[in-house]
C-alpha cells in the first residue's frame, strides 16, 4: 500500500505531572511536532486523539476539540479509545486518512494523566479496561490477569521469574540515557526477584509504572510528501489491527495473543515484508511477560521460544533484535493514551538517528516496528515504519 | 465519491432501562442489523462503536471489543468518541473504512445507558462534553449552554420562546407513532410554556430526555454490494464532519454552528448534491433551539430564517421539509452515543418505506440527510442518504 510520511514527531518527558493538565501536557508533544514537521497548525486537516480515561481523571470527556484547540486549530477531530492501545489506533486511522488521499496533513497523538487519580485511583480507573462483569468483579486487576497470563505461559512453554527480570533488567538499562523516560534507575536481576510481590509470578519491578505524558504524530499523505519534498525520511509502511475476547476466561489459550499476531500478519502484508525483516522493536511490554508474549505473536519468535530472548542477551541493544531500545513502557512509562503514539515517535527517532539509543542500530536497521496492546490484548495495533529515500 | 451501501440497521427501543447493561443493549441493535442484512457474524472485518459515558455509567472502557462480542465476533473494534456525536463520527469512520475498500463489511453503531445513574448522575457525567476548566466549573450545564445559545439567536436574529416551542409539539407529535421513541406524548405549545423553568429561556420540554438505548448499522463496500445484490436500496452517499472551539467563549458568535456548516458542506460536495436537493432531515434536536440551529448550519434555511419554520409548518410532516419525522431527540430520546447511528437507520428506513412516519414522504423523496452534533457543537457530522436504484 501506498505510505504515510511523518513529518514530525514530538513527546512530553514521561512521569509523574499532577498538576499539568491534559491539554497542556498534549500541547507540548504536538506543538513539538509541528514545530518539528515545520507545518502550521492553519494547515492541520484532522485530529486523531488517543486517551483513556479523562472521563475520570479530569472530568474532562469529549477531548477531541480540545487537542485540536491545543495544537492552534479547530480542524475536525475525534478521540479513538482502545483502552492502552488507543494511540497506535488513532495513528492507524490518521494513516488510512492521509493514505486515502482524504487529508494531507494530519496530527496523530494521544494523552494519559494517571498520577493526580494517586495509586488506588489510577488502578480502579484501569480497571475500566477489562471485563467490568466477568473479571473485575471477580476481583481481577490488571497485575492479576497478566500474572495469569505468565503462569499459563510457564505451564505451555517453560521459563520462569528469572528469564522475566532479565526483561525488565535490559529494559531499564535502555532507558538510562533517555531524559524522556520515567524511570531512569539501574536494576540488577536480584533486584527485581526480591522486590514485593505484586500478583504471584510477579514482583514489583515486573510492571510499568503509572505515567502522565503525551505523544503526536505528524502524518501526511503521499501526494502532498512528494509535493512538498516531505517524501524521504520515515515512513509508515504498513498498519494493522487486530482483536479478541475481553475477558481472559473466552480464550483458548492464555499463553498466546492473537489479536497481535492478527495485526502483524495485516501490517506485514500491508508493507510487503516478512518478520524477518524487522530489525528493531518498540512492544507493548506493560508487564514483563507481555513483551515475551508479543514478540511471539509478532512472529518475531516462535511459541515458546521468545521467553529466554532477553536473558540469552538477543533482545539487548547490543543483540540481534534489540526490543524497547526507548526503555519500553517498563522504563520509558505508560501514560496509556500516549504511549502507541510514543511508540510511533520512538521508533521514527530511532530510524532517523536522533534518538538516544539510536547508536545501537547498524546502518542497516532501515526497518522498526511499533506494537500497542489494549487491555490483555483484546486489541492490538501494529505498525511499520521504513526509511525512504 | 464512491458509496456505502447500508445492507441492514437495527435499534432498541429507547427508553429507560437501567437494568439492562450497554452490550446487552448493543447485542439487541446489532443482531438486529444484522439479521436484516442477512449477513453473518463471521464475515464482519470491522465494528465502529460510539460511546460517551461508558466508564462512569458501568465502569466499563475498552468497549470495541465487547461491542464486537455482542455481535458474535472479535474482528478488530474501535470506540469512536466525540460526546453525543460518537456514533455519527463511528458510522463516518465506518464509511471511509467501506469506501477504500479496507474492509468489505463493517458494523457501526453505537449505545449509551444513563437511566442507572440518575438525573443528577447524568447531569454530572454529561458535563464532561463541555470544556471542564473553562466553563463547567463556572457552572455551565448543557441546558445552561443552549439556553445562552439561545439567547444570543433570539439577540441577533429574533424569534422567541413560542418558535420553539412549536418545535417541541411537532417532534413529539412525529414520535407518536414510533414504537421506539421514549416519549410518545401529545403536547400542546401552552403545555411547553408553561412547563417548570429550566434554564430562561428553556422550560423541561425544550429539553431531550435522559435515554437508554442502542442502535446500529451494517454498511457493505461498493466491491461487495455489487458482487452480493446489495447495490440498490439506501446507501450513504455523502459523509462530512466538522470542529469548533469546545467553549463557548471562544466562539465569535453563539447564534451560529459553524461545525455544522462545515461538516455540510462537505457531506453536499461528496455527495454531489445541494441543500434544495434534500427532502427531509433527522437533525439534532437536543434542545429546541438546537433544530433551528442545525437548520441554518446545515444551509437548509439561511441565517435567522428557521426560527419560524415549525410554527409557520414547514417542518411538520405535512410541510415542504419534514424534519425530525422520528421524533427527534427531543421526543424519541437521546442515548447519547446511539442517538448518530440511530438517526442513520432512521433516515434509511423513512427512505425505504418502512419507518412509521414514511407515509409522510412522496414517491420523489430520495434524499435524506442526517445531522450528529457533540457538546454545544463543537463538533459535528453530516449524512446524506440515497435512495440507489
Amino acid at each position: 500500500m501506498s505510505k504515510a510520511f511523518i513529518a514530525g514527531s514530538g513527546t512530553t518527558p514521561f512521569g509523574s505531572f499532577p498538576n499539568r493538565s491534559g491539554r497542556e501536557l498534549f500541547a507540548e508533544a504536538g506543538l513539538s511536532a509541528l514545530s518539528d514537521a515545520g507545518i502550521d497548525p492553519d494547515d492541520i486537516d484532522e485530529v486523531f486523539y488517543g486517551n483513556f480515561l479523562g472521563s475520570l481523571s479530569e472530568r474532562q470527556g469529549h477531548q477531541g476539540p480540545l487537542a485540536a484547540e491545543a495544537l492552534g486549530t479547530t480542524a475536525p477531530s475525534r478521540r479513538v479509545e482502545s483502552a492502552c492501545a488507543s494511540s497506535g489506533l488513532a495513528v492507524r486511522d490518521a494513516v488510512r486518512a492521509v493514505r486515502s488521499g482524504e487529508s494531507d496533513i494530519v496530527v496523530a497523538g494521544g494523552m494519559e494523566r494517571m498520577s493526580n487519580m494517586g495509586t488506588e485511583g489510577a488502578t480502579d480507573g484501569l480497571a475500566r479496561a477489562a471485563d467490568e462483569l466477568f473479571e473485575v468483579r471477580s476481583g481481577v486487576t490488571f497485575p492479576a490477569a497478566y500474572a495469569l497470563m505468565a503462569r499459563a505461559y510457564f505451564n505451555a512453554f517453560g521459563g520462569d521469574r528469572k528469564d522475566l527480570a532479565h526483561v525488565a533488567v535490559k529494559n531499564h538499562d535502555n532507558a538510562l540515557v533517555n531524559d524522556h523516560a520515567h524511570l531512569r534507575e539501574e536494576i540488577a536481576v536480584d533486584d527485581v526477584l526480591e522486590a514485593p510481590e505484586l500478583a504471584a509470578p510477579f514482583g514489583l519491578y515486573d510492571s510499568c509504572p503509572i505515567s502522565d505524558g503525551a505523544a503526536a504524530v505528524v502524518l501526511v499523505s503521499p501526494l502532498y510528501a512528494a509535493e512538498h519534498g516531505l517524501d524521504t525520511g520515515v515512513a509508515i509502511t504498513g498498519t494493522g489491527h487486530g482483536g479478541d475476547t475481553m475477558a481472559l476466561q473466552d480464550r483458548r489459550s492464555l499463553a498466546k495473543t492473537p489479536a497481535t499476531r492478527e495485526a502483524a500478519t495485516e501490517a506485514y502484508d500491508d508493507a510487503e515484508i516478512s518478520p524477518s525483516d524487522v530489525a528493531f522493536a518498540e512492544v507493548h511490554d506493560c508487564f514483563t511477560i507481555a513483551e515475551v508474549l508479543a514478540l511471539e505473536g509478532l512472529g518475531l519468535y516462535g511459541y515458546g521460544e521468545a521467553v529466554g530472548a532477553a536473558r540469552r542477551g538477543e533482545t539487548r541493544r547490543d543483540g540481534e533484535l534489540p526490543i524497547n531500545l526507548s526503555g519500553g513502557l517498563k522504563a520509558k512509562g505508560h501514560p496509556v493514551g500516549a504511549t502507541g503514539a510514543a511508540q510511533i515517535a520512538g521508533v521514527r527517532t530511532l530510524l532517523e538517528g536522533t534518538h538516544p539509543r539510536s547508536d545501537a542500530l547498524g546502518d542497516d536497521a532501515t526497518v522498526g516496528l511499533a506494537h500497542n496492546a489494549g487491555g490483555t490484548v483484546a486489541s492490538a495495533t501494529v505498525h511499520v515504519l521504513e526509511v525512504v529515500t
